[in-house]
């Protein structure tokens, strides 16, 4: 049995983008379809790239004084509608658990048992379950600034999902910050589209055009969106992170309250951005030909791959004990 | 206002073991709880000593050859019921996903909405779904074997929890390999164990005793599973990591099979391993003290602090500028 060497994709990008991108994804082994609806497999090689992009990334955002921590992944409903906008935004696409056991059922398959007095959940953003930790952390000016990042799954049930572009499940980041003045809380903002900025430049060789989102494309429940936008091949924009300057809103919901150096009691001013495996799409589109995928090295999980081509296969008997 | 410094815990070890454990985690600053029940969050000090436990497992699981991977946090429920023993174990303690969105209810207020043709349940481990998509990666001899680590989160529901030691939601590591022959697999299974050895001895200095759990407490589904047993302070052991040799049982449920050399069709044989944020909770019962937390200096994240004494408030004016 011999393999053939794919040494194009088809189709190729002129051909059909949407289905190139697949098809590149596909041999260049990074992830597959599970059986679980909207959600992906990343493969070693693909995930041996987020890795990397984590590394480069974390560094960046530690120089800025940032630190990781942990928060639970499932939010109590009750919370979750505490920011009008916010629930609004994101109501259609949750993940809800409901039960908290399995049981046999009457025709003797298991069947959830056990109900929830109160649904929780599957967190898509972590803003209001971090909140409820940020009113206890902050009580005092003296407390602020809080600079906290998380790296986490979340869910957000899409009804057509893309491989490392739109998936029910994702990998991400998300920070979030607490101020004490919205001129400190601006200025963070606009440091983390920075630091984005220069990840993306930088370790992901793609172009980036730094702009504000309309309020239709808002974060719900944010005063003010910035993104970077990276260019496609097809000559499409893919977001490929976010930093929201929230005002005081989350801060009402949660009840993120200081005290002053004037001694005035005040909600706190806070912002959250994020950037996700969809930087993995990007990657895709950004560098890869008919040929293939082709990787940034900084990123790159291997920088030389050699491939022995043998002519005959009574060939690869030879050189027994070096190959 | 003055803070006083807490010069020791209260309860004393002798005094009440289990409440002197929670006054360390509160005194350290490692977590806290949540608002979610039995969650907790992992603030900064306690997530930095994870990501250096998890710093140096990494590099030793990579050391033999072992590759990370991410699959979905949810298992469809009919591949959850697939291996008998497995599903009666963890059967009490699943959250389960029933619906898709939120929509607003009679009385006002958000309700489940959008229910799922199957319903969904979080990992409390990932035999059955990454077995799915080794059913797809396995069909010749040639791809054996297949070593898969993943970092991830796991919820398991427990009605009495204790931060680090027993929480619904936690972090850990879970690696799953594929094997041609049982020898192979059993020879990774002890492989790990070894592996879990060196870890907790020689980078969190904690005494461990190896062994075999009896049937009772074997994993739902193992043929075998080993385990090291750390030594608390209360003469307690705590289970600290576990590797399992699973026999076929599980390629079976996943119809995990291959061509072997012999061109005959065979199922494979599989092993999972696992450790968790668990170990920080061994931390702090092996090495600290009345005085409080006391951290093996490999994992550490700050290895000293310094703490300025004032006696006067007075006092805190001078050498302004310096300090």
């Amino acid at each position: 049995m011999t393999k053939q060497v794919q040494t194009a994709i088809s189709p190729t990008r002129n051909e059909d983008y949407p289905g190139w991108y697949q098809q590149v994804i596909k041999a260049s082994d990074l992830a597959e379809r599970s059986s679980v609806r909207g959600c992906m497999v990343i493969k070693p090689w693909g995930y041996a790239l987020w890795e990397n992009i984590m590394h480069a990334m974390d560094n960046l955002f530690k120089a800025t004084g940032v630190k990781n921590a942990y928060f639970p992944l499932f939010i109590p409903l009750s919370f979750f509608e505490k920011e009008a906008e916010h629930v609004e935004g994101f109501a259609k696409e949750c993940a809800v658990v409901t039960h908290h056991r399995l049981e046999k059922g009457k025709s003797g398959g298991l069947e959830p048992a056990g109900p929830l007095a109160e649904p929780l959940v599957v967190r898509p953003t972590s803003e209001t379950i971090i909140g409820d930790s940020f009113s206890r952390w902050v009580s005092s000016y003296r407390d602020l600034p809080i600079l906290i990042n998380q790296w986490a799954n979340v869910v957000r049930w899409e009804m057509r999902t893309r491989m490392f572009l739109r998936t029910s499940e994702f990998l991400w980041q998300e920070g979030h910050t607490v101020h004490a003045t919205a001129e400190e809380a601006l200025e963070r903002t606009r440091m983390m589209l920075d630091v984005y900025t220069t990840c993306v430049e930088d370790y992901l060789a793609m172009p980036v055009f730094r702009g504000r989102k309309s309020p239709a494309e808002r974060f719900p429940g944010a005063v003010d969106t910035l993104s970077i936008e990276t260019m496609m091949q097809d000559r499409k924009a893919l977001q490929s992170g976010t930093s929201h300057f929230l005002g005081q809103n989350f801060a009402r919901a949660s009840e993120i309250k200081f005290q002053s150096a004037a001694e005035t009691e005040e909600y706190a001013w806070t912002t959250s951005w994020g950037s996700s495996t969809r930087m993995i799409g990007g990657i895709i589109m950004t560098h890869g030909d008919d040929d293939g995928i082709i990787l940034p090295p900084k990123v790159a999980s291997a920088h030389v791959v050699l491939l022995p081509i043998f002519r005959k296969s009574e060939d690869r008997g030879i050189g027994d004990g070096f190959y």
